[in-house]
């Protein structure tokens, strides 16, 4: 089983981190039987850990978690802490599949998320 | 004629300031004439601010300026410091029609460009 994690950086406003909580419930509708599991991680301020997030996964039968870095710079949370910790969760977890993505700055699907915001501006 | 702002947080990094610069130049080459102004304005530990990025898009003959608050949680910066800037801006231009959509973070075309990251890390 197959479960995708988005690594977010986590926020003192509570409000801020159920929003990203939100995206993942709504990711997993999107995705269904493509990634059963879809959770966010958080690399400070909120819980679960992104380490705690593979390791519920886990737990809750994924083989395979695929973990997208919900930041929109390659900043050193990207570059370092995101890497380090997918590292210890494979550390506690060597049997199961953790795999990385580019962060989603890096995307050239967000140029047209950018144009779609500001077309929805235009009929405000 | 038309702009669209990406409205940033900034960052300490220069090369996290880069990489928003580096978005707002791929956004113009795809938006081509919809959109012939687009360009990265900073909340803050970066130039131009967002006012400075109005000013200068209607220094260069922008009559409509759509700002995306490139921003993927409703914190007080979408809430309130980049309202307050285009507030800022539009009592300096009173005839430039200034519209702000909604921060990145709530488009369900997001869910998209994860998906689509997660697919990438799976082929990687």
């Amino acid at each position: 089983m197959h479960a995708l994690i988005i690594a977010a950086h986590g926020s003192r406003r509570q409000a801020s981190n159920q929003e990203v909580h939100g995206v993942a419930e709504r990711l997993a509708r999107l995705a269904g039987a493509r990634y059963p599991i879809c959770r966010a991680g958080f690399l400070e301020l909120a819980e679960p850990s992104i380490a705690q997030a593979i390791r519920q996964a886990a737990a809750e039968g994924a083989t395979q978690v695929s973990v997208v870095p919900y930041l929109l710079a390659a900043g050193r949370h990207v570059i370092e802490d995101i890497p380090a910790a997918l590292a210890e969760a494979q550390a506690e977890l060597p049997d199961l599949e953790i795999r990385l993505s580019g962060h989603i700055g890096q995307s050239p699907r967000l140029l047209e998320v950018l144009l779609d915001c500001a077309e929805q501006c235009q009929t405000a």
